[in-house]
């Protein structure tokens, strides 16, 4: 294998990528936004697969947190294998997919469409049936994506929902945000987690947590573990760990945390706390480890601390890829060549 | 320990637990599914937590395939958290909660009333706060459970919820489904799932694989098997593990996948043969197993084959339920006193 692979390059390309998009969907951002605004939908519903399913509950939290409306994921199946009709008159459609390719995709959204929701694909390849299919599109422009493990382009789709969510919500403040994101990304993919290969490599179990927006990143690291790594890693919300999941947690269970500046933040170090007194080794990004610092076996991640709580989890993404791309290397696995999978995924 | 647990006897106890509750809630339900008719909701939210939030997927498939409406699943964060008012308005709200005592829940379910949802407490405990807190309270009447893993509750909030869709429907066909839900459950409890532990009691890793209304039984199972077998076991809808999680796939990583007589089957059965081919030791309930018989690594577990699709994920956990509590004692593990769980979880 290369030194350098496809997925770290790719992976170091998303700053670049991001900068790009933001100036490139700004005005169709605002017609989205001000659409939105006139005719405010009753609910959402994304409909997604894989790590793009990760990048949907990035919106879902966004959208719930700040606009107050109900996000549902949709699972494509409801469609393509039970050939229901779901009534998403007055709704917003989300199909979110990098390639655009997926069929079963394409079978809900243009269910959608004729059920008259307002459609919108969000995709990098904006030449794909899928992005046909849908009334609008807004593009990731991430630039061709090789890698097997998408990076870049999962990036670019959590600063796409980002700008879409700024727009809709006319707000100011988070217009800033979205702004400065490129740059949070840059100072993101310069910072060293390497610190965190000697725990990851050695673990074959592990939780990754995060809660609220960082869900989402917590989604994201653990399929990504388990895809390019070979670690059976398994996302929790902070709450959800507790009913149950906290049993198999001991020294031979580390965890991997993703935490941000928001209300959610005191459940997360509690949380860390509990895991604290079982033994678990932890890596911890973001406020959450300062409000744990000196715990045994912790081990801070570093992330910058002036990050909003919506751009923390798309930072702490970015300094994870080059991670998990040297814990699969240090495990003998080659980040280009995940077993049994290939880019594009057709499922019935 | 005991050699008859309270999990084990609990358990026993739900298909009369059910038979009762069927009988109490017939006429509730028809009132209920008259309101529903008379005004159909916009869109559903559930919110629950733990093996309530498993009990919820089923009814987001049951809903979703039966009756067109979109189902959404709300963390109870985002209010009692995040101080979002979802709207709600026009929408039917689902609650789910075994005790009715999770403050989270509540605040929720008050803000969704006074948004003008129509609120339904699913509880097995109808003088609860969740339960004084909404319009409608549909009763589990499982009565008392002491073991720890929720077991004859959890069954019973999936009789509930398909009584709830079969009057919301008008659907004679599955009023009879539902009729025939106590004697398809006694059966189940009869049926002998033993052969499982000697695949199951070996592994440290797991998943477990369902899809459409069996994904709920796959989450439900795998909650179980961490919770008191102490294995790592991870859910997952049949089309999802083909991206990404496949890459764990081996012989050291089994799979337990639940399937029922529906237009799902034929890609589980493609997923079965995939896992076989790269040696993944196989334990599979209903038509699945049947489809897939001859595989090397195949054991079949016993589920009646005239089981509608509705209710065989509903009797494969009540068949599961004494295998993974024979699998924990196997491990040397108390069913009844999983590491660092209690009763009611509060979560901020």
């Amino acid at each position: 294998m290369s030194t350098e692979t496809a997925m770290l390059r790719e992976a170091a390309e998303a700053p670049e990528a991001v900068a790009r998009q933001l100036a490139r969907n700004q005005d169709l951002c605002r017609e989205i936004g001000r659409r939105l605004r006139a005719r405010p939908p009753r609910f959402v519903a994304t409909c997604a697969r894989g790590s793009s399913d990760n990048a949907a509950t990035f919106a879902k939290y966004l959208i719930e947190i700040r606009l107050g409306a109900v996000v549902a994921s949709l699972g494509p199946s409801i469609r393509s294998i039970y050939r229901s009709r779901p009534r998403l008159a007055d709704a917003l459609f989300l199909a979110v997919s990098q390639s655009g390719q997926s069929p079963d995709l394409l079978s809900l959204a243009e269910a959608a469409r004729e059920d008259g929701a307002l459609t919108i694909a969000i995709v990098n390849e904006p030449a794909s049936p899928l992005a046909e299919c849908c009334e609008m599109v807004l593009p990731l422009h991430a630039g061709p994506e090789r890698s097997v493990a998408a990076t870049k382009s999962w990036i670019a789709s959590l600063a796409a929902m980002l700008q879409l969510v700024a727009a809709w919500s006319a707000d100011a403040a988070l217009a800033d945000i979205v702004r400065r994101l490129p740059e949070d990304l840059a100072r993101a993919a310069a910072a060293d987690w390497g610190a965190g290969e000697a725990l990851l490599a050695g673990a074959e179990d592990l939780y990754v947590i995060g809660r609220g927006p960082g869900f989402a990143a917590a989604q994201e690291a653990a399929l990504k573990l388990k895809e390019i790594a070979g670690i059976h890693a398994e996302s929790y919300s902070a709450a959800e760990l507790m009913h149950g999941p906290l049993a198999l947690a001991g020294p031979r269970f580390p965890a991997l945390a993703f935490s941000q500046s928001d209300p959610a933040l005191d459940g997360v170090v509690e949380l860390l706390r509990r895991l604290a007194a079982l033994r678990v080794p932890l890596a911890v990004a973001g406020p959450a480890a300062q409000a744990v610092a000196g715990l045994p076996g912790l081990l801070a991640l570093p992330l910058a601390e002036d990050l909003h709580p919506f751009a923390a989890p798309v930072a702490a993404v970015q300094s994870f890829y080059p991670l998990v791309e040297r814990v699969a290397r240090a495990r003998g696995r080659d980040p280009e060549k995940p077993p049994h999978l290939s880019k594009v995924t057709e499922t019935l």
